[in-house]
This record gives C-alpha cells, sequence and structure tokens, in this order.
C-alpha cells in the first residue's frame, strides 16, 4: 500500500479505533500502513484504542465484581486496555522491520483532571515523544487515559481516544490528524438510515462540531473542539483503503454555498421534565447547577410556561445519566417545592447542521415542513446559529430522515463541495 | 471467617497469586478475607498477580504479532493483567463495605533496572502508600511489576509478585509478609508426587531458599532472598482456610534436629556440554560471561578432565533460555576453537536440603545410595553447606525421589519440627 499524502506533510498524528486493531491480523495491517506513512519520511505518532469489544469485557467484569463500580478503580481497570493494544502495535510495527516505542498515557505526560471517567486534558507534556522520533522510531500513544498530578490513572470518557490524538497533534504541532475509522469519512447523513447519504470532501470546525454534539459518531464533540482551540486540521478516512476522506478545518468561502451540510440523529437521550415551577429568576439555574455538579450535560432546554406563574421546564441529557439524574431532581424538586419529574427514553433528537444557514433565512421553517410532510410531531425545538434539532418520537425516526434529507437536497452537496486533491491547494471560491 | 494472627501483628503485607483471583468470585473471596484481617486493626497491603491464565493469554497474543517479541514492549503489555486484577480486587473490597485503593508498580515508586522482562527491584518509594493507610485504606499493590528511573515500565520475572511483597514488607517495615496459596505451606517433599508428604512448620531462610532454588515452586527464590536480606518473616498458608502454614525466618537451635528438612526437584533445567575445551585459566570464565551478559543463570557446573589437556564443561541452565544460549555458545565455541556444544533437555534436578547437614557428615553418600539402590544414574553431582543436588534423566525422577524420601525419613521431620501457636512464641531449645 503507498499512502497517499500531501508533500507538505512531515508531521503526523494518527487515530486507529478499536475495530482497526480488534485482532493480531488487524493491527499487523494498521503496523503495515503506518511504516508505509513512515518510509515516505513522515513522522509517525499513533494514537491507538482498546482491542475490539476489550473495554466492554472489562466494565462487565467490574460489574461481577460491584454493581457500580468506583469510577477511580474503573479507571485502573479500564486503561488497561489501551496499554495492551499500544505495545502490541509497538511489536507488530518491529515484527515487520520499523522501529517503535509504545507510551502509556501517564508516561507522555497527558495531564488531566481528576474526574475519573471523563476526565479533561489540561496538558499535554509529551516527555518522550520528540525524542523518539528524533531517533528515528514511530511512537504509539495509548489513547483515551491520562494521569492527575498526583499520579492518578484517568480515562476521557466517550470519544477519548480521539481527544488523546488531537490534543497530541496539538502539542506536537502535526500538520495534521488523522482518524482511520471504518467509515471512508463524514456523511451527510448516516449512509445506515439513508443508503444515498455522500462522503463530504471537507467541512468547518464549526460544521462538524454541531454534527458530532448532534450524534454523528464519527468524531466525539470534545475532540472537534479541541481540534478547532489549537487550529489542528483533522483528516477522518478509511483505515481499509488509501483514498482521501473529509478534512475538517477552518470555514472557507467555498464552503458557504449550501445552507446545510449534513443530516444527523441522536437516540441516546432521554427526555426529563420537571413540572410546576414557580416561573422566578434563579430556578432554572438552581436546577442546572445541581445537575452539573454531578457531572451531567444537559441539552436542549425548554421553559414553557402556559400557566402564568407556574411554569414546566423540558430538557434531554444522556440515558446513562438518568439513574444519577433523576433522584437528584426530584430531591430538589421535594425540597423547593416543585412538582412532578418525569422522563421519556422514546426519543430521538434529529438535526440540521450548515454554515451557510447563518445567510440562508428560512431553513429551520423548512425543517419543520418536512417533519410535517412525514406526519412527525416535534416537541422540543432548539436552534444555533448553524443548527437545527428537533426531539420527536423515536419510533417516527426512520420517517423523518428521508424528509428532511430529500428537502435539503443533500444528495447533492457533495459536488458543491469537492475539493481538488489536498487541502493545501487552492479551493474554487 | 475469623483470620487467626500474632496480637502482636500491626501491619501484615499478603500476596495473594494468581489461581486466587482467577474469577470475580474468587477474588470477593480474598476481598473478603482481607477485610477480616483489617477489621482485628491489622493495617493490610495486598500484593495480587495477574487472574489465571492472564499473563499466558496476554503473552500468546503477542506471539500471534511477532514470533520474538521485544522485552521492552511485552512488559507494556504483561503488566496490565496486574494492574486489572488490582483495580478488581479494590472494587471488591469497596463492594463488601471496606475502604480500599489499587496502585500499579510505577505508582508506588517500586524502581527497578532496565532489564525488561527480568528487572530487578533497586529501592521501594513507597509513595502513597503510607498516607492511605493513615487514612485506612486498604492498600491493593500490582505485583511483578515496577518502572525504571526512565518511567519505563517493567517486569520482575518469574516470581515477580512475591518479590513485590517481600520488598513491600521491607519498606514498609511489615510485620509479617504473607503469602497465600492453594497449598498449606511448604512440604517435605512434592505432595504430587510423594503423597506421605508433610508441610513443615518453620524453615530458616538458607533452607528456604535452598528449596526454592532447587525447584520448590511455592516462593521464589528471589523472594525469599530479598526477605533473608532485610529479615522480613514469611509465612506460606492456605488461602483456603486460616489455619497457620509454614514460617520462614531466622534459623534457630530447634531446627538443627534433622539433616534435611526437604527434598525438591526440578525439571525445567536443561544440560548443556561445550566439549574439548582447553584446560587453562580463564575459559571457564569467559563461556559463563558470555552467557551472564544474555542474563542467563548458570547452575551446576562441572568441569570433567579426563584427557589431559583437553576437558569438557558441562552445567545446567533453564529450558527457556536454551534457544537463547545455544547460539551464544556456539558461537563463541567456533571463534575460540572450542569442540561441539551439545544440550540434553530430558533431565531433573534432584535435591535435598537442610540447615542440619552441616552437622550430619556422609548426607551426600546417602543420597548417592539411595539413587544407586532405585538404580537411578546421576551425571552431575552439586553439593552446598546445606544442600545436594543430582541431576538425574527424567524418566527415573519418579523412582528416584521416594527412594530419597525414605532414606532421610523425611515422613517424622514435621513433629521433630513443630512449633507452637506463633512464631512470637518462644521454642523449644
Amino acid at each position: 500500500m503507498s499512502v497517499k499524502m500531501s508533500s507538505s506533510t512531515s508531521r503526523i498524528v494518527q487515530k486507529y479505533g478499536g475495530s482497526s486493531v480488534a485482532t493480531p491480523e488487524l493491527i499487523l495491517k494498521v503496523a503495515n500502513r503506518i511504516i508505509e506513512t513512515s518510509k515516505i519520511g513522515i513522522e509517525v505518532v499513533a494514537v491507538v484504542s482498546a482491542m475490539g469489544s476489550t473495554t466492554n469485557k472489562l466494565i462487565s467484569l467490574a460489574k461481577r465484581i460491584c454493581g457500580r463500580p468506583p469510577d477511580r478503580e474503573l479507571d485502573m481497570l479500564v486503561s488497561t486496555g489501551e496499554q495492551a493494544s499500544c505495545a502490541l502495535l509497538a511489536m507488530a510495527i518491529q515484527s515487520l522491520g520499523g522501529k517503535a516505542v509504545s507510551f502509556t498515557g501517564s508516561q507522555v505526560g497527558i495531564i488531566t483532571d481528576a474526574a475519573h471517567t471523563k476526565a479533561r486534558i489540561l496538558k499535554v507534556e509529551g516527555h518522550g515523544i520528540l525524542e523518539a522520533l528524533e531517533k528515528g522510531f514511530i511512537v504509539i500513544v495509548a489513547g483515551f487515559q491520562g494521569m492527575t498530578d498526583a499520579f492518578e490513572i484517568t480515562t476521557l470518557g466517550r470519544g477519548g481516544s480521539d481527544i488523546t490524538a488531537v490534543a497530541l497533534a496539538a502539542a506536537l504541532n502535526a500538520d495534521v490528524c488523522e482518524k482511520l475509522t471504518d467509515e471512508d469519512g463524514v456523511h451527510t447523513a448516516d449512509p445506515r438510515k439513508i443508503p444515498e447519504a455522500r462522503r463530504l470532501d471537507a467541512l468547518s470546525y464549526e460544521e462538524m462540531l454541531e454534527l458530532s454534539s448532534l450524534g454523528a459518531k464519527v468524531l466525539h464533540p470534545r475532540a472537534v473542539e479541541c481540534a478547532m482551540n489549537h487550529g489542528v486540521k483533522l483528516h477522518v478516512r478509511s483505515s481499509f483503503h488509501n483514498e482521501e476522506g473529509t478534512w475538517i478545518k477552518e470555514e472557507e468561502a467555498y464552503m458557504e454555498q449550501s445552507p446545510v451540510c449534513g443530516l444527523t440523529y441522536d437516540v441516546s437521550e432521554a427526555k426529563v421534565s420537571v413540572l410546576e415551577l414557580p416561573d422566578k429568576p434563579g430556578v432554572a439555574a438552581k436546577i442546572f447547577s445541581a445537575l452539573a455538579a454531578a457531572q451531567i450535560n444537559v441539552d436542549v432546554i425548554v421553559l414553557n410556561n402556559t400557566r402564568g406563574t407556574i411554569t414546566d421546564l423540558s430538557f434531554t441529557l444522556p440515558k446513562n445519566d438518568l439513574d444519577k439524574a433523576l433522584p437528584i431532581l426530584r430531591e430538589l424538586s421535594g425540597k423547593e417545592g416543585y412538582g412532578a419529574v418525569t422522563a421519556n427514553t422514546n426519543i430521538a433528537k434529529v438535526s440540521i447542521v450548515g454554515a451557510g444557514m447563518r445567510s440562508h433565512p428560512g431553513v429551520a421553517a423548512r425543517m419543520f415542513e418536512a417533519l410535517a410532510r412525514s406526519e412527525v410531531n416535534s416537541n422540543l425545538i432548539s436552534t444555533s446559529e448553524i443548527k437545527v434539532s428537533c426531539v420527536i418520537s423515536d419510533k417516527d425516526l426512520d420517517r423523518a430522515l428521508p424528509s428532511i434529507y430529500k428537502e435539503f437536497d443533500l444528495d447533492s452537496v457533495p459536488e458543491k463541495r469537492r475539493i481538488s486533491k489536498s487541502m493545501e491547494a487552492k479551493m474554487p471560491s
């Protein structure tokens, strides 16, 4: 395999997910790809996830011992998965004649806060990486993990290995951070739901951030945010072949031709309502502070006052956090004299994203029309400058998606956005 | 379960092997035992091996990628086994209501040299352990692993977790280092070979060191040596029940009543001969230096000069090291003009050990007589102050063992050496 790479690229961070390193045979394939890249004179730092379903297996082992494993010990346990896969990848590279060395997150000084199982990276010290690169080594780093100032092992939560890769790319001044995946890029919609969905050649950070936040699994929003903050160019491409995938980078003029670049959805959230709140300042803040203190992120929020001084508050949050959120909300409600707290897990959030929305009024209206045409009702709606999200019943999802896809003619997006060989080439204005 | 413990014990290091933590259920059992010990006011530091066959599984995974995995990466890989088991044990203790925290070897500052896969502990910094004990935590430490000054993860080789436990006991000034195992102590011979073999109540460090070096699996000689050097009292006892096992400590007068305390054997070695050496000074040194440089330990050595100025050199070394040793020896032999290098893997080493040998002449002669009676031939013999080893053909092993056992009346040893309730009690002189 000869790997296509822009000629100006001299240092690259590649991220390989768990499915790319699920077996010894796949690890050898990845090793081969890395060696090919290294042979054309590019310094490679590869970040790997745990093999296949290792993380889930470790978690279920923990659950056989402890219904609710303590987060600190869970991090100790789960971080072994990436440590093992990065050692194996370094071995594979050596067995194919390359020079490689593996490091844990702790060893390279990925310093995080102490929020075990969902730690945030504070800084990347990068111990040993530059020295190893200078000596001609390919450097393999265990994704998903770091350590606190007090040498406690932490993990970064969902999308953690993506975040490791982007943070390393920023710290090492890499020319690009490649995410190698079993998809060949970012699509206008989920190809499993919309077969005609097409790969996008390029997206702005803002667009990718919205798509990721709204359910596109291919990149975690925290990774996109980190890339945006540090100007790290992302390239999402297939680990199976050699074609270019989707570039994510600063917004450029050419990107504005289409108001909507992608359609996405998310079924991982639940809708929660706190009823009969006094309609006065500070009530919502009290509720969201209590949830934030428990590290629960809240999304689409609607405060719905239909009865004068009494109001209902609805919002979405991850289904996984529901067991933690409901007792907190019910205790608060009891203490403050609010009404019932209800939850609905049968929801889906459908979103359209596009930087062009800013200059194309009426996008939200077209989305509601598309929903109405397919007889789908939406009870929570949230908009930003570059996205519109609607919360619908999950049973309506398969009806809603094609209708919206068609409304925005997403089939033709890739043509409009096609870019030439490399990001370094000039774009048509 | 109520754990019997001497009333003066206030801090203990316990070591649990892989078979004691092979399943979540067994881990919970171990957790329970630790909690019981902790409840009677004893500070517990527990050192654990990897679960069951984890280490072997990891090594065979590595071998599917790389015929001969590089040692540094092998350490990265294999050390995950103990990290996982110590996290799981800490979880188990917490799930049963105890307070526990787990640490890797790196985290507690078990500093080793850089001889990957067989590193030696240089010092134990013990970061965080005393602080955690003071706060009432049970401390779980991953066995078998450490790190170099350069933050490289190392493993300690065979018996590594035993060594970790003894080194921690020394560093923490523990009253005793307990090895919990599926046997109930140290026996006069291998019970699988000699059904009437009996548990010994006490042994001196020197005796245990010889027994371990000569094949007794229950404690690794490096662990015994470390205990001897630091005066750490060892207690080998069953993890399944609560009875006392075998104490290993300073030699005392009572121990001298029997010339031989144990019979042991080892089938893990091969016999190597370098033929036709010039019989002049420095030749053997050259050969053994070359092997030592490759970290290969040589045991029973016989220089057999039957032909004037030409001599043959035979010795034993671990079968595992044979693939590494033979090319080294053959290269040296070719360069120096020595003769052929031969190897025989079908050997067994049978040994008797006892501090009393020093004051009982004729022990070696009795051993040879016992071998002769069972028509077993020995071609390499090695003696020390407190042991006699004979290398025999492995097919003769099952004939040789009962004959020697009977010759030294090992059946009656435990009675002679029986000691009362606790090591702290006065011994009969």
